[in-house]
Parts: structure tokens; sequence; C-alpha cells
């Protein structure tokens, strides 16, 4: 038996008071626990829900009842969530939240706090939406040496993307559709910026190496100069261009980094379309694995907490051996201009006489591969696969390139994944 | 701080105790628990190893040291497997295997005892090799009402069945590489007649669905009847041929089987391939989530046990609140006949004359769709897709069609997925 008080009653809070009213009964049947929400603390009032009475706007109605042993914060942003949190936890509330600003930011000091007030802060709906991926991390890998991640993290441009990608349409026309359906905020900057998907990686990667990444060590390249050109590009070569968060570990160091990638239609991500998410893990003993699933929405969301809910309800002290987010050091995030990290790079250039052009390009970089557009849509324009090379060397390729005789100007850049 | 003994040194005990040494001090690291194996029981002894010295052909040297806390079951099969899991369980020692032979067989049973003796019995590798599967069922999607399974759960024959797709192989050459590879064993019929996979996705099924589901009610259908044929058959038509475990829920009961499908290229398991398998969970909060990996081997099984270990290691009694398989009351596993899941079936013909063919079934199955084969080597051959159909309708179906006068001989059926 486990009371809990519900902190933001909006998408994904109202999602976990819904399901929980709705699978209760097999709740219980399954794993034993009763669980009972108390208290629900929002602005509004909703009077017309079965479960109305619940609602509060007095914040310590939740904190500071000593019958509520699980605080579910689905506010979202830093504060006053971030304030909440901390005081739930030093009363000695476990906190199940589903807000990754917070856990980017705040995630390793929150956890430690609740160490220190013997309870936890449960983060699995932070990443991922409703897809298991914190716990599997946390306690079923944790015999591998993790060596690297790679998402697509962030379901509002992975919508935009296919719709861009499938239907031709330009970047705007999709972002229109995509805040239309509710996916995109009014203002979509967190989203299509990349910052959401860097507090993901961020969170993914400071379980998966043990060592505190901050977010704001990880360079984080948006969607928003992507052109339905460059989709049919990518397209008559074979890939799809993705938003990849990724993180590796190099050495001492981790690289990580958040940008929009042309992948092969054979990657396993390839396939990922409209909001859904997936994670590919690898490990020394697992091998490649992937989760796959809604990233984001109201139900599965909710998935994702009320998991985290039967864990607090049935944790014991000292009893969850589980890696946990490091607090003490930061992890060394690799520059760019540093690491040594290989990609090729695809270019794609307008140009005067196309066969004149390939043959400057086989003179000038001997291992690049030319490919004059049949697209009549890029008509006059090739495309330049490079060998591998590291992000530092890009801008003499890029220079060697659009000083050619037959180049009229470089339109776009992207990275490639084999 | 935990003591380990394990009950057998073959592929999956010897990656175990590789990974603990290999990878130990990692392990202590994320999730502050220390690993020690103390005894490894096996009939052989392996001088050259550098824990040689930890080899017994006593199993009272483990099964009865009381230092000993966790028991690794990695022998396979039913005895004396489950003797020693027993008396392992009995005598209060968490016992961690990657038999499904076992679990399929007494797993509620041994959990039961688990329980009885407050301790738990874990499987984790018992299914889909490392993929975390059981402990995200159990754990993070306890929410969900869970309606569906469907997955590829044997590698062995997924990696036959892709050998014949991509490189046109019949079905005997196709298990000769298998054999050649270490994938399939000598006698190959676990794998090929779909026992293994019978006995996953009753693991699966009873745990998804809160209800004990017996292996032997669940109608299994081997690979070892497809030919090459069917592969290009399928393929002219956008499908693929794999070999799925399926579990519905359907009212009270529960329908599930094992079979090969025709599946759709765009359908997510269309994709896997080789010795991967991957498991698709619809649940009603969650909406589909898939997991994807290597289903069997030696190390990415040890990963799976491994996570097992750790959790036995930090385990408190009262405190999992995990969905328990169910040992009580068997699930009414639905008889074919019985049920009204519905399906599209695919026969492949022998026909005459492929005009009158079509004509004839578009008079006696208006429903049916008639594809006359390009593919040279599918010469005087035709496809029929029937309308959705319950199976106890298929015999009436191939009977209308073996008679009509330009049909020679039905060659094959299978069912379809969309």
């Amino acid at each position: 038996m486990a009371v809990i008080g519900i902190l933001g009653h909006g998408t994904v809070g109202s999602g976990v008071a819904e399901v929980l009213l709705r699978n209760g009964n097999g709740i219980e049947k399954k794993t034993g626990t009763v669980l009972t929400i108390k208290k629900i603390f929002d602005r509004n009032s909703f009077p017309d829900l079965p479960y109305s009475h619940l609602f509060t706007r007095d914040i310590s109605e939740v904190l500071d009842d000593p019958e509520i042993d699980i605080v579910v914060e689905t506010m979202g942003g830093l504060e006053p969530a971030y304030s909440y949190t901390k005081r739930a936890l030093e009363s000695g509330k476990f906190v199940v939240t589903s807000n990754k600003e917070l856990v980017a930011e705040y995630g390793p000091l929150l956890q430690k706090i609740a160490h220190q007030h013997h309870v936890e802060y449960f983060y699995e709906a932070s990443v991922g939406g409703g897809i298991p991926i914190i716990r599997p991390l946390r306690q079923c890998l944790a015999a591998n040496n993790i060596y690297e991640i790679t998402g697509i993290l962030n379901g509002t441009t992975n919508f935009i993307l296919t719709e861009m990608r499938k239907k031709g349409k330009d970047f705007e026309t999709a972002l229109s559709e995509a805040q239309a359906r509710g996916y995109a905020e009014r203002d979509p900057s967190a989203d299509i910026c990349g910052f959401d998907a860097q507090r993901k990686i961020a969170i993914l990667s400071s379980i998966a190496f043990g060592q505190k990444v901050l977010y704001t060590d990880i360079n984080a390249e948006g969607i928003s100069r992507i052109t339905k050109e460059d989709m049919l590009s990518a397209e008559e070569l074979g890939y799809v261009i993705k938003l990849v968060a990724h993180a590796t570990r190099m050495g001492d160091g981790i690289y990580a980094m958040v940008s929009p990638i042309m992948l092969p239609l054979s990657h396993p991500l390839a396939d990922v379309e409209d909001v859904f998410n997936a994670v590919l893990v690898r490990g020394d003993a697992i091998g490649d694995v992937l989760f796959y699933g809604r990233g984001a929405g109201k139900y599965p969301t909710a998935s994702a907490v009320i998991g985290d809910i039967i864990e607090a309800a049935n944790y014991q002290p000292n009893g969850n051996g589980t890696a946990a987010m490091q607090d003490e050091v930061s992890a060394t995030v690799l520059e760019p201009d540093h690491f040594m990290f290989l990609y090729k790079f695809f270019l794609r250039l307008k140009t005067k006489d196309a066969e004149g052009f390939k043959k400057e390009v086989s003179a000038s970089l001997p291992d690049a591969r030319v490919h004059i557009f049949k697209n009549p849509l890029l008509d006059g324009e090739a495309g330049v696969l490079t060998g591998a090379r590291s992000e530092s060397e890009l801008q003499g390729i890029r220079d060697t390139l659009a000083s050619l005789d037959n180049t009229i100007t470089v339109l776009s850049v992207f990275k490639v994944s084999e």
C-alpha cells in the first residue's frame, strides 16, 4: 500500500491519475501493491472529473502530509519543481518524475539528497516516454562495459523529419503540422534546436558511463536548417536524415553530441518514424540492443511513471543496487576539435559543369565519391561523400570544394553514419 | 557483497564467469556490489583456466555451502537442474537461471518455493538472451493492461530463414550452415520444430497476462516445411516469412501459437535478421514497445544472468513488488477451432492456365486476391491472398481452391500478418 501525491495535472499528470484509476486492480493483482492517490496539486481545479475532490492549490497539503509516501512530479521546468522535489525528498518521500529538464540539471544532486534520506529519485519517464530504458540500463545491463549509446530521443523532430521525407513538405509546413497535432509547443525551440535530446543523452550517458555528463557540455545542433532538397538528396543516395543523439567513450573522456545525421536505410534507427523514439545501446557483453516505442504522449509517459511508482512502493533501503548517477565529478566531455571521432561527410553543392566538377573533386579529394543528382528538383546539383574525417578537418574540405572552378555554392553539409 | 556458485560451465556458465572476472570492478563501481564466485560445479575440470581452482564435481560443495548466497543454474534441461534448483531455494539461496526448459515447465512452482523461503528465482536469461524483456515486463510495464505479445524468439530458426531468403539456400543447406556455425544443435528439433519458441512465449505470456500459460497448450509449428520457393513467392509479394511466437488475450482466454508467418516488409519484426531476436509488446498505456538484440550466445546471455545476479545480491525480502508468474490456476489457452482470431492466408498453387485460374478464384472466393508470379523459378504458379478468416475456415478454402479446374496442386499455405 502506497499513498501518492501528484504535482501538476497537465498531460502526464492527468495520464498518471487516469491509468492508476483504470488499471489499479490489475496492478494490485500483478504486483500485490495497492496504489492510492490522496492529493493532486494544481493551480486549476477540475470540477467535472470523477476525482475532483483530490485537487488542492496548497502545496503543503502534499509535501507536509506524512501519509503521502510518493510524490509524482509532472510539473516540468526547473522551478518550483526543484524546490518541491527537494522538500519532498528531505521529508523522506520518494519522488517519481517525468521532468527531463530537472533531471538533466539537478538529477545527480537530487539523487544524492534522496539517498541521504533513505529514499530514491526515480526518472524512467524523463527519457524515451514509455520505453523502458533507464531501468534496463541501470539494472539489466549493469554487467556490461557500455561504450556507445545512439538514439532518436525527440519525437517532435522525428515527426517533422518524417513529414518532410514522406510528404515532401518543407520544414515550416511540417512544423505547423506538428503544432496542429499538439506534438510541438507554440515555442518549439527546445525540440527543434536539439535541447530536449541534449538533456536526454546527458541523462542516459551519465547512467551508462557512471560519470556525471553535463548537458551543457554536449554540442547540440537542431533541424531547422534542413530543407526538403536535403531530404531528396539523401533519399537518392539511399539515406535518411535523422536527428541523432550520440555518446561514446573515448579513452577517459566522452564524446557526445546531438546532430542531424544521414543514416543508411539499413541502419537500425533509419526505420524509426513519426513520434517514435529508439535507443541503441552497445555493450561488451550484450553487443547491440535496441529499445523502441512511443517517446512521448500522455499514456506512454504515464506507463513509465507508474512503473517507477510501483518500484518506489516496494523499495527497501539499501536494497536497490542499481547504477546511480554520479554527483561528485563531472565527466570530461571532449571538444569537437580535440576528439578523433571520424565521420564521413556529405556536402550538397550547386555546380556549373557536373562532369568537370567530378574531375576536379577526384583530383583534390581522391577518396571522395561524387554523385550527380538525377531528381529534376536537384537539377545542377552534386553530392560529395568524403572519406572518414574528424570534424576539425571538415572546414578544410568545405573550403577546398567551395574553391573549385565548377562549384557555384555549397548548399548543405551533413555527417554520415555507416 | 554476494557469494556465487555456478552450476554448469558450458557456453553460458563460462560466459558468466568470464564477464564477472572481467567487469567485476566496473559492476562494483556502478552498483556498489562485490560479486565473488566461490565454486563452479561441472563434470569436467578446466586446468588451464585462471580460475581452475574453483571447480568441483561435488554438488554439495555448492548447495550445502552456507556462504554461497546465489546459485547460477546454467546446466539446461530438466534434471538434475530441477532438483538442484529446488534444493538451493529450500536452503534459502537465490537461483538465477538461463534454462528456458526448466522455467517453462516448473517456473511458477520454483518461484513459489522461492517465496516460501524468502528468496527469488530469477530467469531474465531464459527468454531473448541478453535482451532485457522479463524485468521490463514485470516492472516497467506493470501499469499496463498488456493484450498482445509478438516475437521472434528463436535465433537459430531466424538465422536459417535469413540464409534462405538472402542467399536462396534451401532449408537443409541453411540448417547445415547454422550447425557449422554452432547456432544449431546436432539434434536441431527443439529449434526448428518451434519448441524453443513455444516455451519462451509461454514464459512471456504467463508474466504479461498474470496467468499460468502451459507451453504444452500452445500450438507450435516449425520451419522445416518452408522451401526456397516459398521465400521467393513471399518476396515477390512484398513479404518475408518469419517464425513468429504470438500471444493475445481473447476475453478470459488466451490465444497463443508459434508458426511461420508472412510479415509485410513494413512490419516491425520484418527487419529482424540472422540470430537476432525481438519482442513487440502492446499495452493499453504504452502502445507498442519493441525490444531487440542478440537472443542467444555466450556473452549476451551472461549479460542477462549477471543483471539478475545483481538484483539477487541486493534483494530485500517483501520488497520486490514485481509481477510474479501464477502457479495456482492455468490459463485457458483457446483451441484453434474455437477462437475467432482472424488472419489472411496465403496459398501458393501450381496452376494450368493462369488467367483461367484467376477467373475461377474471383467467382468462388470474391474477396481473395490472385497473383501470377513473374519470377521464372515460380513458373506456372499463382498465389492467393484470402480475406480475413479464422483458422477453422482455412480447410474449406484450401478444398475450394484445390478443386478448381485450373488448379494442379496446392503447394503451400501460410498465415499472413498485416
